[in-house]
């Protein structure tokens, strides 16, 4: 059994989308990495702060997918990393409401004691300083490092993000946001310049437009289940990288085939995120609904041709 | 060997891309879809109307494609249709410079007595009329009628156009297509209500992000191969159209399962036309090149997991 640690937000969201909208509920990036990563056989531990407002519940939820929370700070005087976002009618773009960072300004992420030699760590998107600390506390090199940021680094803290771009083995981006960091449009240009500033694998997020993975020369698609409605994409994005990161943590196989059967379990536990508001249908998942899906997925791509 | 009917324009195309412009050059959905299905053992027919103007050497490179060109009438005072565009950057859009329709305009085609018995018929872009007036002319029942269109006919001859579409078993329509003549924005549910209209099989394409196909409650995804750029998008979704079309004839086979690998070759073909200018690169294909893209379409969208 593979040890996985994940830093990244633990926070309160408030989400508007054509369909409805919600008060705050249970939201972030670690929050989402976790629960996905959760189906897995992995021995995961989340790297947070929250305040004293935060409910015990929540990070007993946490707990009860087996996720090692003693790495979770509570501020008991301070307040949780709130987001409140809309999405609008083509649920492709939102506007962000609300950005409040309360406890998340002071974050200095503690990487507990039995969990420094963690075979993989997945860095859910923060301050890119922050990212570096954590992999500064591993006492030994990890197998492999994934790195999700977003254009917001980019914009502000972009020398910060390419010193830990150097570090990382795997990088997550979204395909604007690929374009800004190298500023080129082709995505497999883009991937290639990606390539030289460190990370041997570039994983490109499209939406509903799947996903592609990039190595050297080597490229793997995977499609977005076409579904009927997207109701809430909040998380999407962090559903797909913690399933990525469980599937490689408890398969300890770092190869470009088993990350192509990483990338489909993330977009797997991705395509069910998106039904209902925030983490709700992540919360209670089981495995016969993912096998049911994994298997949509193959009948989705799968094909035979003999070639001659 | 089966018989392949094709019905679209032949044309003069200018095309502007930020790569550079041509003259006229040779173009028409009926020249694309029978360049691409030419690389499958079927017996096809082009037909379609040019006029005097149109070179000698352009009818000469369908026929030696193996294209029987007897039903391409030649109006020896007329003038070809001509087409010409300009792609924007993104070379995702277009502007329509010049449409001079010239003979297309009295367009009455006529299919050649020894294929109204064909097995396949593919009704490229053109009015529905035209489109209608080829299925009247078989003398029996085609195993596989495919049709193209466009959101200018939804515009201007919605009548005709559902009235054709009753008829046929497979539409290729673009997304955005599929949006306006459905009023869905959800491609699965925009896909339910086209087979409503008739098609047993909607083929939804998504240019650069593939293409979907879609029968009952089965979906296929074949991504487009992720490419450096695409030179020039002209005539890929016809490229792609006759790869199908060319596939089913030659298999006689209309199953899902085997329309899985028809989209595959169209996707295909499809990825060698956009990088050249026009027909350039559909000229000189050879059966190696495509194998060798095949494997290329393996490796981006096969992968090996176990189900338990």
């Amino acid at each position: 059994m593979g040890k996985l640690v994940i830093v990244g937000t633990v926070a309160f969201d408030a989400i508007e989308t054509p369909f409805g909208k919600t008060d705050k509920i249970l939201g972030g990036a670690a929050t989402f990495i976790g629960l996905a990563a959760s189906h897995f056989d992995v021995d995961a531990a989340a790297i947070s702060i929250v305040g004293g407002d935060f409910p015990q519940e929540y990070l007993d939820l946490l707990s009860d997918s087996n996720i090692d929370t003693s790495g979770i700070e509570i501020v008991k005087d301070g307040k949780t990393f709130f987001w409140s976002g809309k999405y609008h009618n083509d649920m492709n773009t939102r506007d962000t409401l609300v950005t409040e960072l309360n406890t998340l300004e002071d974050f200095n992420p503690v990487v507990p004691e039995s969990y420094k030699n963690a075979e993989v760590v997945m860095l859910g998107n923060l301050h890119p300083l922050v990212q570096t600390s954590v992999l500064d506390q591993m006492t030994k090199k990890p197998e492999l490092v994934i790195l999700d940021t977003m254009n917001f680094w980019m914009d502000c803290a972009l020398d910060d993000l390419l010193n830990v771009i150097k570090r990382i083995d795997v990088i997550t981006i979204n395909d604007e946001e690929a374009r800004q960091l190298t500023g080129e449009y082709s995505l497999v240009v883009a991937a290639r310049k990606i390539h030289t500033m460190g990370p041997k694998y570039v994983v490109i997020k499209k939406g509903e437009h799947g996903a592609l993975l990039f190595h050297n020369d080597n490229v793997f698609y995977a499609p977005a289940l076409p579904l009927e409605e997207v109701f809430d994409p909040t998380g999407a994005g962090d559903t797909f990288a913690g399933g990525f990161a469980g599937y490689i943590a408890k398969t300890g196989d770092t190869s470009f085939e088993n990350m192509k059967n990483a990338i489909i379990y993330g977009s797997t536990l991705a395509s069910f995120c998106v039904e209902k508001f925030g983490t709700e249908r992540m919360q209670n998942l089981t495995s016969k609904e993912i096998q049911k899906r994994l298997l949509q997925f193959k009948q989705l791509t799968q094909f035979e041709i003999e070639l001659t």
